[in-house]
């Protein structure tokens, strides 16, 4: 395996209108891209902070994975996503050690990042994401 | 504000015994560090991936604010913690922009850090610490 560091904490809001002001106007962040994932039915929102950054994802629809998310445990972290090398590599190791897998192969999530979700069954209950910018 | 970079993620297990094994056997991390938070009521387990660290945490007390979540919501990501420079004064400047605070003066927390925690009603759903190591 060959994690670098945490790429993104993903947080589920209702409203990105609603809730950027909060990381902005309070924390002083500056959200610096809005992006839709429509495959996702998300919308994000992204602030940069060190090497890391915030993600807040507002669903596009009810029955989306954010929609569901938020109606039944409401608003919240989401996500951990942890940036590593040659994700394809690092996901057939976590396979061949029994990890359960959600994406057996990388897909593209927002800002041209290739991503796979481990299953949280296999975490303890985090839904953890891999994550590599091959165009870094 | 003066926010540096995302100092940990703490993450609510059952056992530190049963999920130690996850991030180093199947992630490749090494936990560091094993310390009991008597006043959490928490035994935790560190690990350091790029320039934050992953926090894992063991209620030791069914009563205690993991055990609590945990029975509430399983297994899963607790917190996100955020390392500022001068705590004292980020909290003073949060509590008069109207940002309601669960500490609004910094106590002891793991690893000899001040810590202090924003409410969750504050931060659309997130229970966001603000942490800051003065012996750095």
């Amino acid at each position: 395996m060959n994690l670098s560091h945490i790429e993104h904490i993903g947080i589920a809001v209702k409203s990105l209108e609603e809730a950027i002001p909060f990381w902005e106007n309070m924390l002083g962040l500056k959200c610096y891209n809005i992006e839709e994932v429509k495959e996702q039915k998300v919308k994000t929102a992204f602030f940069m902070i060190g090497q890391s950054k915030i993600e807040l994802l507002e669903s596009t629809d009810p029955d989306g994975p954010i929609g569901k998310f938020i109606e039944k445990k409401g608003e919240g972290i989401h996500h951990l996503a942890i940036a590593v090398k040659n994700i394809e590599e690092n996901l057939q190791e976590l396979d061949q050690k029994g990890v359960q897998l959600i994406d057996k192969t990388p897909r593209k999530g927002a800002e041209g990042l290739d991503i796979a979700f481990l299953h949280p069954k296999a975490t303890h209950g985090v839904l953890l994401e891999l994550c590599e910018n091959k165009n870094a």
